[in-house]
């Protein structure tokens, strides 16, 4: 969800431990930091991204701001974090300007640390002594999804830092992966008609998932795998970036003005072969992995000239809920890279589709500042169905409706096909 | 349409004498240009925005390009405006930077009305000669269409470009409106399921009202007349423009950035009352006149502030359907503004509402540069419909689809409310 | 001094019969515009430039403010003028902002010229009845010399306007020039001392010419002639524009930032020669006409490449008040373009000189509106020297201090080296 | 000398051990650094400025790259570094682009310092050993002051970016200083005629100090003391910036599109008193010491609302060189804020004079690439002179011409009267 936050349906999340599934969730982000030095963790690259100690503060406010103020016997760890921390909640006060986190130093990693560590204790008293109620333990819910979003935005941040870095660092180390024998693309169809989509109510999901809800489909055939790096160097060498007809026309003035010619991170080297940079450095373009870090104009275009298009996040869902749990690569805090393409829906990457990011009918935003953004990014922005690998497990859902600007790259997004 | 531009299904019309037609469109254009001197037809006040002289050049060299052209003893009037006049067409070859439209001062006005009476000569000898086949007559009537929607498009930068002379050049000289007593709002309801949607197929239509195809509605409720500028008046004292809370956050972000506090072309007098620019220069705000020259993020907040929404273009549609022919007001060369409002739901201004322009389901591009761009500019505009007070007559239609991007005020555009 | 003005010193100007002198000076001013339409000139290319009937006015409106408004009968033309035509004096008031001044498409062409005749009428009527007292002479000396400026601005202007066409106009139609032999470079030699520097008081100047005062120089040598296009092409041809150690700093930021490789409004054509757009259309560089359209950058980083530099204005002054008075090529309206390069030192192009523009010790400005500016422009210019072949004969002076900005290039300006 | 270098003028430098002198500059650089966090060092708060970490390691680089290089044996510490933390040596290749330094986390501020160890074990190694000939050693004392300058500029530097930060964090903790007596300004005048300026050569210079040269000067008085804030507080309260006739034109604009209404970093209180931010915080405006942090345009319409003008550098280094040793406030860790107002010219803050940065006559560059910039930065910057209370001790000269861009109010300065 990126740059943008969701605000959860007031609903009691039941099941796990909830003092157990919070620690889990901080200490992920905890692990995700450890490889980046104070230096690594203040910067900011572009205005879209963030710095790791500002995430790593932001999700811990969150708590702080929506459960344990609640309690006034809470001490607060530091007033001047409300502003500094905030993210865009209006309703909260002024916020530091956003384009200005990476000049934010202070608050240094040691003190966020501490900072965590005091909201920690905090949250835990309050979960063990069963003193928060269900609106305040959906709260907690809410965060921990929260923090999860904020583990992939870390990851996609600190990846676009380092690749403007000359000398590319390496946020994981690992062996290069070997190319695998190429997987042909097939179709799966299905029928048209009206067809139910959207959360049903059971378990965690954002609001901007419900209502469910009917539309009307015509029958339909989706593609039973991502778009691949070897389909797309197809794409290139028939001149894919130089040929108007396949491009929107922003998209094509995005090419103009930006030189485009490859997916984002992509790189021809001199012996006129593709790299790409990774989170584990500078790699050879394997050729059966999915496409990742294109645009929706990419995806669309690619699409046009593959005769066909994107699915629609209706379509997509209604196929990704017949075609089974399979999951392709999630977060492994070891990898960060998708893996070879398979046949599943959910994992490796974030697809586009051909929806608008909008409100379901009767859709209504949730009451006060959490709920105050449930529907304020529903315009110019696209929707993206599944996951990728830099998703935490556990965080992915077919009805999940992620969302971002056409022209974003820094995104794990690539695309699968429908006719 | 505005900016774009949508080619027309090669399927041929039938009814009017395609000479007379043809000559009807091209007169009102010479006669909306006669008020403007050569001065006034030069400029271009903003990128967005053409000189009053390139659209009567760009209308009538799209004739020649798309008609005369095929015919080989067609001799063409001058080869450098192809690239001088071409819009968009990237299949036509390069073209004048769009930007930079206002300073080519030559051709001059006489030089344009000269090419304007040569194309019109070959244009009525080739019809009345009877040797243009039904593919050919489908592009004079795609031609007489995007005329029309360039009329309106000369009016609308007409307008801006005078409302930034600092003394309000006055476009047509007309009595000041009369307020007459207010029109309550009332609510008209529709029952949900499957409803069709888009254009049947005879007489004119764009491509992009096609295919007709099905879409599932709840039950829904449209408001019996548009939002009037009391109504705004209300919005704007209740601290519309400063409150939050009804604002999508590029809305937000745009009110920070520019200052917004009224509709476009307002202006807030000494005395405390509002004025409005219009082309008959400035003038008082009239209370029971349609809101115009809002944005799609301003109409958006005043459904929000008004405990309501935005209907879709299909509950528009499906709505307009139901209600009948009555008109509001449409072009009107001795007026060129909205009239107080009616119950119409076609005329006056142009309705933004909530969907995004997206092609419906089995919409296939036309072949070559005519339809090169029929589905080029579906991402991130929103649909308008209805039409306005500067729509030539029988150009409306309840299947039209307008669109614009977000922020755009210098369009004729209301609202009218659903929920 | 093109986008900027210096204000006269309030001394008689003896000599010449005024009336003669004023209608003189307004009769090139219409001559230069007779060949250019309406449409022509409406626009403005860039900020810095203004559209020509923008000039026409602003030169009539500074007699109308300066010297009709004093005479209680003199009915003003249009009040509004005075918001539309004043260029930057802020003590007579607000004024339409500058980057707009294509926009005002009123006052057209023809309300202009009955303007400029109700002036002069007002104007001719004052002289001959003898109404003015001295310092209204001397201000209108100053309006004719603040004309003349304008006259020169407006050919630059209309250059650049037209340059910009993808078929460049022709302003005047003209043989094209033919080739002569090439002129060697010889040095002339002045010892150093301290020299007497800037206007003597007889005759007409600007007040940034004064006060006269003693500078120390060291010996110096300043080249007989100016720098060719001959010689430019030489510098081209060793790399000139590729190699950082002749730029300053400033330079060779701007080198990355637009690409330049030769001059202003050079083309290199298909055959691998290169062009110059001029005010007779595009031709063929002329080897031995001086290299003009450089900016001081490049004026410098010649210099350098030549192991020369350039000569501060005082090292020029006094050589030009040596060398005698030859004249290059004034503004000949049926040439506007340079001509072959000869001894003298004022003609042709006005000459970049390595010294900042900055107020002469006790330079004390004007009293009044009038002279408001004249020291407002003394930061961040360079002094040019000399003239052009579009400065008006008799417009030229050995004091005159011509100043742009470093990286002007619509200027008709060249360079002379020193030692 | 502030982003931009001069070289020196390679002679040889007498007098100190030149170990100790090394490691003495080298000890002060450490020791600013030393209050402040990995984050604190990292980002960039504006193009001009550069990260503390980045300052440390172009400062050590250039004596690699100068000194040791030259000897075959030396290892280099890190190949990478050599494009990393060049600022703009174009013939040492290429560099990291500026605008990004704040980006680049690696080589962090650990990394950083074993690099400053493992070039001053080398540094002292070739110093003891004297295997550095005259040549080297003057690029040692050339390295000393660009460290010694680049002391100043990391101290510029972290309080801009300290200043941005909502919470204003404290460089050193100081007691605040108490208001003083009013000291009243008086004039000190000097003869005219012809006067020498510049460096004599014996001591280090840079070489754009010399040649030294002869310049004519008019008798002038020079203001005995700085203007103060009690003195700029008048200037504001009479309006000094609303009222345009004490402005340049581009001064001028720069108020309207910033919105300037004191110096940098003031801020007008609630309560209407008005603070300013220091390295220790924000405190209140004191009195009597010299106004700091405004720009050339600030003091130039200062002193023209005060009836006087700004010195040129001749007059002023005249002035100073009759004055006597008296230092203000020179770099002391524990303060670095200007002292209260004194009778000396050089120290507290670096004074505004009126003439542009030009190469005095028969200036030449050195060879190779430390000389590669001695004049490259002589276009569209003013002289400053003086020192500030961040220059080090022992850095600041009478003939030290320090240079900035117009605007910039970042470095400490502030000015002095003539007439």
């Amino acid at each position: 969800m990126s740059i943008t936050e969701s605000a959860v349906r007031p609903e009691k999340q039941s099941g796990a431990d909830p003092v157990r599934r919070y620690l889990e969730v901080r200490a992920l982000t905890d692990h995700l930091a450890e490889r980046l030095s104070p230096e690594d963790q203040t910067p900011q690259s572009m205005t879209e991204a963030s710095p790791a100690k500002w995430h790593r503060a932001h999700v811990t406010w969150f708590f702080e701001e929506f459960v344990l103020r609640a309690d006034p016997d809470y001490v607060v760890y530091d007033e001047t974090f409300r502003y500094l921390f905030n993210s865009y909640y209006e309703a909260v006060g002024e916020r530091h300007p956003r384009p200005d986190r990476g000049l934010v130093t202070r608050p240094g990693v040691r003190d966020i640390t501490r900072y965590r560590e005091h909201v920690d204790a905090a949250m835990v008293e309050a979960l063990q002594a069963g003193r928060l109620d269900d609106a305040a333990l959906a709260l907690v819910e809410l965060g921990c999804n929260h923090e999860q979003q904020h583990q992939e935005l870390l990851l996609m941040d600190i990846k676009h830092l380092f690749s403007i870095h000359a000398f590319g660092p390496v946020y994981v180390d690992r062996e290069p992966d070997v190319p695998g024998r190429p997987r042909p693309m097939g179709w799966r169809g299905f029928s048209g008609g009206v067809h139910e989509i959207g959360a049903v109510g059971s378990g965690f999901s954002y609001d901007n998932e419900g209502p469910r809800h009917r539309v009307f489909l015509e029958d339909f055939e989706i593609s039973d795998r991502l778009v691949t790096n070897a389909d797309w160097l197809e794409f290139m060498a028939d001149g894919g970036y130089r040929r108007h007809e396949f491009w929107l026309s922003d998209g094509w003035a995005k090419i103009k003005e930006t030189g485009w010619e490859a997916p984002g991170y992509w790189h021809k080297e001199d012996d006129g072969t593709w790299t790409t940079f990774t989170l584990s450095g500078r790699r050879p373009v394997v050729p059966d992995e999915p496409v990742v870090h294109v645009s929706f104009y990419e995806a669309d275009a690619y699409a046009k000239w593959a005769g066909a298009r994107l699915p629609t996040e209706f379509e997509w869902e209604v196929a990704a809920g017949t075609l089974g749990d399979a999951r392709g690569q999630l977060l492994d805090p070891d990898r960060c890279h998708p893996g070879r393409v398979t046949s599943a829906m959910v994992g490796d990457v974030w697809e586009w589709t051909a929806s608008a990011y909008l409100p379901y009918p009767g859709f209504v935003p949730a009451n006060g500042a959490v709920g105050e953004y449930n529907g304020k990014f529903m315009s110019d922005q696209h929707v993206l169905r599944g996951a990728s690998a830099i998703t935490p497990a556990g965080h992915e859902r077919i009805t999940y409706r992620n969302f971002f600007p056409a022209a974003s790259r820094w995104v794990f997004a690539g695309l699968r096909l429908a006719r």
